[in-house]
């Protein structure tokens, strides 16, 4: 095997360790301490859908689904493409179960909370745009077929380019979301308690997961060669 | 010219008029709505340095620097290093008096407040400190003579990944900065009064202004050629 590879395998396996002590940790945070999950009859509870939704759907899965073509680099490029698509639509539901509870947990508080105030909401309902229209734009361009080759080629380097960007700010939103939750809920951050604490890790795992993938994603001794049944899959779906 | 350079130009200048939009607009911020500047007697004012002098260095100059070489592509590599190991100490040095002003604002307040607690906190000194190594292992590697070449050209990936890495992670630390300030001293933030709205235009530029460095600077047709005198300079150095 190439050298170069063995590399990316290790890291690889560090990014997904890394993930999902991330997606662990946000769970103990709400859990331990901001009471855990509720539906509509507690909206403050159920504000605690948001991190837990949004790190598992808008963090964890739109980055491992940015990394499946380099991590599962011996499947064929259609079944590729239509994993890709698959999880960013988990991902994308995910995200928008995150924000319904969120305008809810606002929306029914007594007295209510204003929305989309923050720059949190700002940046974050910005990077969920970005996303639905990568989406759109994704979908026509590589999986409809009739696109035009070399339109493929010219939209391919922007495709990466704001998946990479749309996930970076995803992450920069969810660490606003953090300063925000810490500085609004736990109002000894400054001493730094446990819940203070957790706050911060989780950040930093935010931070160290997002490198990796963009890493992973970017490097480039670490890109997928075609392999022999894309170049005949390509042909069949251009006739 | 080669026409992808005409995009470059113009999306250069883009870049720098967001660049001095956002520096104009953070001296606006500080002076319209907080005060404005002031020294060690008057430790609330003089915090005000801090967002101003990060903008300009650990952004600002910090992403000009990046852009040095693709923006200066006519002018020789010995001159593009030493401008871009100057950019950055003249970022390092305003980076180094927006800290001392944000401790002292901690330090000399009356009751003091605790200094490191914050995710902003920590981000931003890794940011600081990702940028420090950087600086001393880049100074090392390409302005001191001696590195043997097949050094230098395995350390060069890493220098621009971790480079762009370190000014994402200011850029992102710079919007928890914003996301603070706006929590603890804009008591009316979620009615959007302008200094809210101010703050979250500021946060959006960041975020432009990021997003056009780091395109600028990664995209393959930007890439700065080699000129004849580089060739003839690397051979001398190595002499």
């Amino acid at each position: 095997m190439d050298p170069s590879l063995i590399n990316f395998k290790v890291l690889y396996v560090v990014t997904q360790l890394c993930g999902l002590t991330m997606i662990v940790l946000v769970g103990t945070w709400i859990g331990e301490h901001f009471g855990g999950l509720a539906g509509t009859d507690n909206p403050k509870q159920e504000f605690n859908w948001h991190p837990l939704f949004m790190t598992i759907g808008f963090i964890f899965l739109y980055g491992n689904s940015i990394l499946i073509y380099r991590g599962f680099r011996t499947t064929n490029k259609k079944t590729l493409k239509l994993t890709h698509a698959s999880i960013h639509m988990a991902a994308f539901i995910l995200t928008v179960i995150a924000l319904k509870t969120v305008f809810d947990s606002h929306n029914l508080a007594n007295p209510p909370i204003p929305n989309m105030y923050s720059l949190h909401s700002w940046l974050g309902l910005s990077a969920v745009l970005i996303f639905c229209l990568q989406y759109v734009a994704g979908f026509m361009a590589f999986l409809v077929p009739g696109m035009k080759e070399n339109y493929k080629i010219a939209l391919m380097p922007l495709h990466i380019y704001f998946g990479l960007f749309g996930f970076v700010l995803a992450i920069a939103s969810a660490l606003m979301g953090l300063t925000e939750k810490a500085v609004f809920a736990i109002p000894n951050y400054s001493e730094l308690p446990s819940s203070g604490v957790l706050t911060n890790i989780i950040g930093v795992l935010y931070v160290i997961f997002g490198c990796l993938v963009v890493y992973l994603a970017t490097e480039p001794s670490y890109k997928r060669k075609p392999l022999p049944e894309d170049t005949a899959l390509l042909s069949t779906s251009n006739q």
